[in-house]
């Protein structure tokens, strides 16, 4: 059976995961591009170069996140969320970058990073592309937990 | 290094995974979902029963898909592609409800399913949603084969 996750299962899953799929539309045309990110006092915070997705996203901000982890197709979770897409500029990009150095920073390398690593890290992030924040203001979660059964045939949208 | 997938490795990832994220717009909203599919021909096949999802597809049937295997933040796959989302029926529905039921069974039930309960899930699958084609126009790929360097802050758009 599908079923939805309570507001602290959402909450779990936005914080465990690294990768995101971020969905925006402008000029009549929808785009989805996975980024990676960090969750913190529910909000998310990332990064981007400039490329199709920022010219998009700086003429139409509102977005909608989808989050999930599939292990077959009769046993996921999945997160939908929509909220607008902010640059950050000054302290808040500096205070973002190191947010997101600290959390993703042993996924990348394994290891322990010195603070002056994370600074020097930091310093690449701020020096191209661009530090967001998606302040979430919608979110909805399922999950299904089968055995192998075909309920996914049952499934409906979030 | 982020390098663009050639169209033969873009359709051996769309041929390799069974979840798509699905984006799609209509009255000014923004909506990403996990979808279960088959690729054949150069085309998506898949399920789905009614819900918010298909109230907007039926109003806008412009989509984007996202596919990605992601390995770590360094290491992955994606494909992102444009198309059009068709409602099938009759005949057509029939035989697209089949390819999937005999793509998509194995890694459902893990075993051997006869003909005949194939039939029958075809005729379950038939009788709730509908079974829906996606015709991809355009095809965008990347991928990264990263050991660790944070890479992923050089991550453009597709």
């Amino acid at each position: 059976m599908i079923d939805a996750l309570t507001p602290e299962a959402i909450d779990r899953l936005l914080a465990s995961e690294t990768v995101a799929r971020l969905g925006c539309h402008a000029d009549g045309r929808t785009y989805v591009v996975p980024i990676s990110y960090v969750y913190a006092n529910g909000t998310m915070y990332g990064h981007m170069s400039d490329g199709m997705k920022l010219r998009m996203l700086r003429i139409n901000p509102e977005i909608c996140i989808e989050i999930d982890r599939v292990e077959t197709l009769s046993r996921w979770k999945s997160v939908i969320a929509w909220g607008t897409f902010d640059e950050l500029s000054g302290d808040a990009a500096r205070d973002a970058a190191e947010t997101i150095m600290r959390q993703l920073h042993p996924s990348l390398t394994g290891g322990n990073t010195t603070d002056a690593q994370i600074a020097q890290l930091v310093a690449l992030m701020l020096s191209r592309g661009v530090v967001f924040r998606i302040a979430l203001r919608e979110k909805t979660g399922r999950f299904e937990e089968g055995l192998g059964a075909p309920n996914w045939l049952a499934a409906g949208g979030h």
